[in-house]
């Protein structure tokens, strides 16, 4: 296998599959897969647009699922009265900040990227610990805390012996995210825009999510898209097609279960084969069995950093996204972006939430990554 | 040595070294150190009174401690513009119900016992949460939230890379706790006390102590305080040595800096033996050196349980004690319940927080304690 040219620099933007870039140079020449954009034309590396949530993880026994109809491994959106009666019955819990874009956004800023976040939360309680939490972890986070309507969103989440986590969304003040929140200058100024899948469910969000692609493209920038969650795929499927076919979004992350909620296939190969026609970038990630990079080149394999202990799995898809961001910033191959992605994956499974406890930078560093 | 017959239930009171309880049988025959109470006469086997707390937790490097004034593995008493200060230079951290004699009766209840705790958070976010915290880990907690006055007290906590913590306290609502929250009803049917040393600094929270030890003895019930903390023990070296010479307090727990404090020494020795003089019954806890069992018939040490790696050492104390506890309302030897005390210290430095991750009745028993 040919070793691309790595760019030393985060900022740089990556060759993801085809020329689609009006200000890129020449296709790269011989075993050059990475082409180089001014660092100076980004001020950010990465911004993230999700649902502000705060996480209240509990551990629970698999009867605790049953027992309150919950999907196992997925997540519901649910309303207050259904938050308030899964509180009063989970058991002790503990309070951190989520959010699935938003966790990702800390991800890439624990590797040393410039990061932005935009999501809506409330001014109350838990809405300023989510402005601390994001703030602390270095990522600029500006939109302001709404000052009325619904609580800061959290995600009730149980954790099962096997470490898988199922979660329970309130949404709350999240759903408000208006296209007004999105700073046209931020997503302009930052080399990549990641998007969540799951803003799709609140009406106003799916607005800012648009608006937001669109102005990250007439800047010449990336959209990325994870998908979130199979339900969610199985919401909003022929949106997501659509947005994938039709270029709104460059890179595409999904886990296999998603990946065939898409393609309405029990088949991985085929769901993957059909990724490969439709999107010009994807990676699609197999739990232990690491991740498959897929675009106009072929699908090629990168293998699950070995975790110890399978503490909680949430975050892993957010984690992983992080990295392999942080490796497109850094126009690293796709190889050492899932690679990255595979070790941020791998620490924050380690333990409860999906936030990273250990700086990713040093982890990096120490894996020679 | 001689082994004590052990009580195979919680519910039972043991013999502390002497014959002070009025109903107590005829001193235990030869080898038989335990003594049965019928399990019948107290409804729960400890109740805890301390500040409810919610504790924010964050890592940090020794120059944040240094560059904020802290004395490191100490806790402060803060107000709310220097929590607010805090807050806003601390790193992203998570929140989980803390308060050490609420830690201590978590830690409890978790070994199976029956436990209740008493304590002041406000009616707000921090506060329901810590309500829900205590009771879903199956304590009765029945002190009403107060409905106005200063939010839920909460403690800043920064984790040093060695795994010590730093403790800076916002009491909050805890200071409001009144000699009538102290339910006497509780008081009398728990076989023991427990009392924190932190309840001493906010000046209601003293009466309700002083009213919870009379209700206590006058049961023919055993009070149990925890030292709390060198600086808190400086504050009220007099108060504190009264009440274990003056027979308030049956059971004194400290660590080895709070023992050193109460008798202004820093020989370890010349304390201990000071301590034998003046206490029923004390145990020292001394980090990875295990503890010592003080009482009239001698010192006696108990070693650690190995830890593979400490990560926070916040609640190592309040979880020995409420191993010790457990191991005192069973009327098991002291040296299975310093073990049962090693075993929980041992769980709860494992990880962030000071509530048990996993049940330590499990444990214990994967243990054979």
């Amino acid at each position: 296998m040919t070793r691309p040219t790595k760019a030393s620099q985060v900022g740089a933007l990556p060759w993801i599959g085809r020329s689609y870039i009006g200000t890129a140079p020449a296709l790269p020449r011989g075993d050059r897969r990475a082409m180089e954009i001014p660092v100076s034309t980004a001020r950010y590396d990465v911004v993230g647009i999700g649902n502000a949530i705060v996480d209240v993880i509990a551990r629970a026994e698999e009867d605790f699922l049953i027992g309150h109809g919950m999907h196992k491994g997925g997540m519901q959106l649910i309303d207050e009265p259904r938050a308030h009666a899964i509180y009063d019955e989970m058991g002790p819990a503990i309070e951190i900040s989520g959010g699935s874009a938003a966790n990702t956004i800390v991800g890439a800023a624990s590797f040393g990227a410039r990061a932005a976040f935009v999501g809506k939360a409330k001014d109350d309680e838990l809405g300023r610990t989510f402005a601390h939490d994001i703030r602390a972890a270095g990522v600029a986070f500006a939109t302001p805390l709404a000052a009325d309507g619904p609580a800061t969103g959290r995600c009730y989440i149980l954790v099962t012996p096997d470490g898988e986590r199922t979660m329970n969304t309130y949404l709350g003040a999240a759903q408000h995210l208006a296209p007004e929140d999105v700073d046209a200058e931020v997503i302009a100024a930052s080399a990549i825009t990641y998007l969540e899948g799951y803003l799709w469910d609140p009406r106003n969000a799916k607005e800012a999510f648009r608006r937001a692609a669109a102005l990250a493209h007439a800047a010449g920038r990336l959209v990325a898209l994870s998908l979130s969650d199979a339900f969610c795929v199985d919401r909003w499927r022929d949106e997501f097609r659509d947005l994938v076919r039709g270029g709104t979004v460059d890179v595409l992350f999904a886990n296999e279960a998603e990946l065939k909620s898409l393609y309405q296939t029990a088949d991985f190969a085929t769901a993957a084969a059909a990724l490969r026609q439709e999107a010009r970038l994807a990676v699609v990630t197999r739990s232990e069995q690491g991740c498959v990079v897929v675009n106009s080149g072929g699908i090629e394999p990168v293998a699950a950093f070995p975790v110890e202990r399978v503490v909680d799995t949430t975050g892993a898809g957010d984690l992983f996204a992080a990295g392999f961001l942080v490796g497109l910033a850094r126009a690293a191959s796709h190889e050492t972006a899932a690679r990255l992605g595979a070790l941020a994956a791998a620490e924050v499974i380690g333990h409860l939430g999906a936030r990273p406890e250990t700086s990713l930078k040093a982890l990096a560093a120490q894996h020679g990554l």
